[in-house]
């Protein structure tokens, strides 16, 4: 079937493109000497996973102890959680994980999250790897890199059931950088908070092996870095509008299109396309406005969403119709795979399978 | 258990305040003298659209055939789609559901949408009812009021497999008035368009009878309009903070709470919990800044969200610390339901049972 003539709204992947962008990141981590652990938040899918492992990634990362769960039932066994496990029920759940065999690595930046995972680890008799979250400039968690994170990591060190193997980070903040430039700029301080922190650790005698990078834009400076061990990019499988507007990717690095079809014409300047805040999400990007970018229409703007409902500001002489399909590409792809159970996989614009999104839904 | 205990984040329901939601609005109704048709996006519960017939609804409302299909096989026989339903696969699945027995009444704004519909009809030798689409200032789908609406229906009404049964709005900029006054006169102002578009009609020969307006918070004003026949309320059944902040509501009406647990503390005046928005989502009320509300805390402002962080600007003698759990009432609670396979039913605090979302995802 021609991918315009499925039901719409449908969130299709380009396999040839997904696969190249997979390749591409595993060479540039092959070609920088370090790590790949990327982040399956974007995609959810256990296939997924597994194709980045085959093409080299070490591990993998997720945010949930969910997306954990059933990403360890699809058979991968290196697992970061890059979030603090906090409260009995998650450390339980950590535990049986543990159980079954999988290497559980976790990211903390308090003491008490620390605690929790050290009673684990003990428990089980032996010591959970955990990595200690520095903030470098996303000022989202972690402490300040330098002393403050330093002495974290002291005081962890001294726990039963831990082992503070490596410092990470995520720098969210390079999307909303002004181009590769930007980004290249976000890579180098990244690595330097963590490499410094690092240093003074080993001043203490505290050796902390792994310096752990993150986000997709400055993932490709990884090579120009020194004692950056691991990266964890996790939006460059299906690119989208935030890397795509400043330039981070280009147009043929976009795996995700969303196909919606024009159902009202209701007044001049003003189409309705079926794909609302429910399929391209209200997520938006600093360097365009609006809610997605069509590349076959560059003119057209996705002004307004309602849940169902997109709202598009077209020129007069615009020669779209009500029945036309339109692909648009979102803001923001990890937020447009969440709401969906399934994503077409397409090949040469037919669609080739469904594409399960094993771990959606899995929100703890 | 204590909905705190419960793994998170939760999205949990008070049932009392869920079911005095669902008495309070079919009494509105019935004391305005108008029938009700709830519309299901909002909860996309079999088990809350039956409840909602019990008390008095007449039928219900869809945005997406596939929450029709769904409510359908849970036994509801009356359904709106209030969506244009444009393409071959759409009709036939129109056509299909039709042949159910089901009485489907269907939106337009169009003579494309509207002659789709008609050869559906046409070929099961019946007439489909249509609800003429018509803009009140929400400036979504349909023409404006007047001369414009009153042609398009006379043009639909020459086709033979449809009958245009009634003039149909949605105030959905209600939500951002000032106040319950501001809601009033949007009540009025969209009640006189569609009847003086009905009153064109009928001059020219053409009597549609219903008058069908939606939006919760012009609901309340029903009673006090004459001419309409019919309202759609949706919001009404869970309450969020697009209600609170203007005071379309108060506390005591809002049955939605998102339990998430403080799992970071990095910095003065920092909090980040597990909600992010995977679970309050990025949808933004025009009076009130920030992605919710803590009705303990309402000094905490909910500043920005990652995907599954939600991080909280807290006053410096906060007393909230790691491991807390907190309520938050979301800003809009149809798009965070939209997120969830099950909502947790609660009664006293404690959980009743878990409710499926069971139109969750049908987004064809």
């Amino acid at each position: 079937m021609q991918i315009e003539q499925m039901e719409t709204p449908s969130v299709a992947i380009d396999l040839d493109i997904l696969d190249a962008n997979l390749k591409r990141t595993a060479e540039l981590a092959a070609k920088a000497g370090v790590k790949l652990r990327p982040h399956i938040k974007t995609h959810k899918s256990v296939w997924i996973a597994r194709k980045q492992i085959e093409y080299g990634a070490t591990g993998i990362t997720t945010a949930k102890l969910g997306e954990a769960e059933v990403m360890a039932d699809g058979g991968i066994h290196d697992i970061l959680i890059a979030f603090p496990l906090i409260g009995a029920n998650k450390l339980k759940r950590l535990a049986k994980l543990i159980e079954r065999g999988v290497r559980v690595t976790v990211s903390v930046d308090s003491m008490e999250a620390a605690r929790g995972i050290s009673d684990v680890g003990h428990a089980a008799g032996m010591r959970i790897p955990l990595y200690l979250d520095v903030n470098t400039g996303l000022n989202r968690c972690g402490l300040e890199p330098g002393l403050p994170s330093a002495e974290l990591a002291l005081q962890i060190s001294a726990l039963p059931g831990v082992d503070v193997n490596g410092l990470m980070t995520h720098a969210g903040h390079s999307y909303g950088c002004g181009d590769a430039e930007g980004a290249r700029k976000v890579a180098f301080a990244e690595a330097e908070a963590l490499i410094a922190t690092q240093q003074i650790l080993r001043d203490k005698g505290l050796d902390v092996p792994e310096i752990s990078v993150g986000s997709t834009p400055t993932s490709k400076f990884t090579e120009q870095l020194s004692g950056v061990t691991e990266m964890r990019p996790g939006a460059y499988v299906f690119g989208d509008g935030s890397q795509l507007y400043p330039g981070f990717i280009d147009e043929t690095e976009c795996a995700m299109r969303i196909y919606a079809t024009v159902v009202s014409s209701p007044r001049p300047g003003t189409l309705i396309v079926d794909a609302g805040s429910k399929t391209l999400t209200n997520d938006v990007s600093v360097h365009r406005k609006g809610y997605g970018y069509l590349p076959d229409y560059p003119e057209i703007f996705v002004e307004r969403l309602s849940e169902e409902h997109g709202i598009l500001a077209v020129p007069n002489n615009c020669s779209l119709k009500i029945g036309d399909v339109v692909s648009i590409i979102p803001n923001h792809c990890c937020t447009v795979v969440n709401l969906r159970d399934e994503l077409a996989g397409v090949r040469d614009g037919k669609l080739d399978h469904w594409m399960k999104v094993d771990a959606r839904g899995l929100i703890t």
